[in-house]
């Protein structure tokens, strides 16, 4: 998408706004657009999109001023943007009339920031947020007031990191990573060796964490650090609120985990690997590319690529599936087989 | 409950305490009562309360001083109030004995609180607590040391908020809200539009979250902002720690979350719902009025109101049940079948 | 294990070492040794361990310059340490070549510290960090920046603990305890009493939690504080990240709860207690000593001393694995009881 030289703020055109997202429109081409919402929520200046027929009722009432609609669809009752992908344009959209809030660049006068730091231009460190010993940051990012950053941290560029997250001590955060409130990256990783009479000599864990460029990470989220080399959470990969990520666990690229899943030690999970929420993954083992396993998942052993499994302890989807239609009959069943038994006896008479 | 005019500190006597809570007593009125405690734990100078026969042996053994006990109840060991609801009575006496901890009114001078900021009378901003541009906290609040308030987030009266709590940009909090440790309200959305590739385009999440009056939430909780409108948190609504809310969720009021549960994007749940503890809760669902799930259920379907589910993927209680009675003997069943299968082809032969 | 007179900084030679882990070598007794890896990492100075002939391979390729060794496993490729457990030894290596990162004794000047605080001997206090009234803090014992101490705590000797870490008002510590980033010790328990209409009125949680000696606490961890009298987390229990520990819960010695485990109100748990990750305990249940609970499972009744359990709701563990290696036959098994049931048919005919 060429971004035109003139853009503005809002309010735009409907055609100012078309050719921005590079799509053929329909209609009033001077309607003034100054905001974005769903067909339900819309108010007069607002866009918004219609994802196909299914919400054609939500489309007749809606009080959009103009409206996203697949290629293929006819509607004349407002203005009309068309497009092949509705929701990828609408996303787009978005971006014209909205940006998160950040604050400017610029060092907290109360912020604490160890003299052995090194900022990068532009950088921005809110209030009371603790910057320790030879960290690096790089140009354009922002922390939020109230971050801890441990010693020897290294950020990369245009990272954001919002209030109360913790980087502990030589962990490394790759470019344009989005960490929110809470989340602790580099805690200790829970390793201990059993004495005889049971008690637990701590494991020390030397390792780090290493979060490459692109990554999001959900709030209060933990990712332990190594026990000797290092937990790493690969390019573009995006994790969900109140996850656990063992220590020594590699995430491949552009995978995605959903909230409150755990992933146990030492653990390989493969590229674009999608996990849905509350999902647990023993340790150890490894999770092909492109695999996707169901919310609520126990995932027991390897997972081969290219596969979705379920349940606890997991089985192949399609398996899977024919279980658990089953279990609502199993009662049934138990009486069924006792009355097949007589039946027998019967006949054995 | 109507207060007497000079209700003073503890030590009360049996019969000003019985008086407190407008209910008649038996034995010596001038007993001194300066505690509260359960039957097992209290010293001398406690009031305890007994629930029911169940607790007769605690309560012939209790070192307390009193004992509130149901009106059918007999005992004259120690000196008793009757009441008919023993254990409501009992939790209004320790309101008389202990007040929670919070802070003095006023702002510690070392809190960045922004000149924009509007505080209201007799409020509390702890130490090292950051409030942003355009803050509006209500009269006797009490932000305890270390919270971040982003800009623009509106927070009502008599709110309680705890050290470590993140409330983001614009969030709205109603009146008489207490926020436990660490609970981070208003942070992303989990959206995310995928390219053919299988990247991931984040969906900006313009939307905020809506807490309404009287609700309590519970440590490390978080519930995200919404992509387009709102989440809202309806009002009475009690979560506990570590709860997931996802965007544009809806929970109707006086409902309550226990620990560790999640719901997923956009599910709109009804006034009165219990949910146990570890739920999951699939997005896009409606949980109707009054249903109870489950500990540890996964909610993969709308619930119609005054229901009770259970189990992966759920099942209605009873049905539930029934499923699960049968699973201890699915292996007996087995071999059973297979004793079967051989009497009937004797049979056939 | 004795420590010689002249412990002195890495590098160390073979002999050395050997010395200092009290264990027999073979090979060149000068071999420079100056880090610790695994097999796989390991680079030339480094030494590694072998767990036995499973790790042949490793062991065959690894570029370490000397390896623990099992004294029956014979190797001459590198220099060798033997041990009669090379994973312990290899851990107590750990220790000479790796400190984990604390700060400096001394209180940090932007650190708030109430007057009426008493702090002890070679304390750390980190800058943002926050202590109330009446807080005592015993030697040696080091609070990481942005840390909040509520009034009236009493922390024991060489306890360390990390950013966001808040320990609300009146808990108690014990010695040498670790507590990770963004865990809460003492929130309010989650406890209401229900009126007639369905609305939650608040019990006071006027009780406390007690942590005793060497116990370990995860990152973003949450420990509610008793209604009445405490919760309580006995000495040496490891408690990994985003566990949940209810009110009144009392934890025995030596006991390990994994990542994402949630124990409900007033349980008791035994000493030497493993639970895996993702475990759901009910309220007011015991479970007996060494009992194991596997991964996910969910605990509805008390469990007896020295049994292991899985499943929700949980089976002993022989009847849960003939159960649920049933589970993935049950479409068969319908299919086959109808097949059975035609036969019958033909039978009777």
């Amino acid at each position: 998408m060429k971004k035109p030289p003139e853009l503005h703020l809002p309010p735009f055109t409907l055609a100012e706004l078309a050719k921005l997202l590079n799509c053929p429109f329909e209609g009033e081409s001077k309607t003034e657009i100054s905001g974005v919402s769903s067909l339900e929520d819309a108010i007069k200046g607002d866009l918004s999109f219609c994802a196909g027929p299914k919400f054609r009722k939500q489309l007749e009432e809606t009080r959009a001023s103009a409206v996203i609609l697949p290629l293929e669809e006819k509607f004349d009752k407002i203005p009309v943007i068309k497009s092949k992908n509705p929701y990828l344009t609408f996303v787009k959209a978005i971006g014209f009339f909205f940006k998160p809030y950040v604050p400017l660049p610029g060092i907290h006068p109360q912020a604490v920031v160890s003299p052995t730091a090194k900022i990068g231009k532009n950088v921005s460190i809110g209030a009371l947020t603790y910057i320790g010993n030879e960290v690096e940051i790089g140009e354009g990012s922002v922390i939020f007031p109230l971050v801890s950053i441990y010693p020897k941290v290294k950020i990369g560029r245009e990272v954001i990191i919002h209030s109360y997250v913790s980087i502990r001590e030589e962990v490394h955060i790759g470019n344009r990573v989005l960490i929110h409130n809470g989340a602790i990256i580099g805690s200790d990783g829970f390793g201990y060796l059993q004495t005889e009479e049971g008690r637990s000599i701590k494991i020390p864990q030397k390792g780090t964490v290493i979060i490459e460029d692109d990554v999001e990470i959900g709030a209060n989220t933990t990712i332990d650090r190594a026990a000797l080399s290092k937990t790493r959470i690969q390019k573009g990969v995006k994790i969900d609120n109140l996850v656990q990520i063992a220590h020594s666990v590699d995430i491949g690229a552009y995978s995605i985990l959903a909230a409150q899943t755990g992933i146990a030690g030492s653990t390989k999970v493969g590229q674009k690997v999608i996990m849905g929420g509350q999902v647990g993954v023993t340790d150890h083992i490894t999770i092909g590319d492109n695999v996707i396993i169901a919310a609520k998942s126990g995932v027991t052993k390897s997972v081969p690529a290219n596969t979705m499994v379920a349940g606890v302890p997991h089985l192949e989807i399609t398996e899977w599936r024919k279980a658990w239609a089953s279990i609502p009959h199993l009662y049934e069943l138990l009486r069924e087989i006792r009355k097949l038994k007589k039946r027998i006896e019967e006949l054995e008479k």
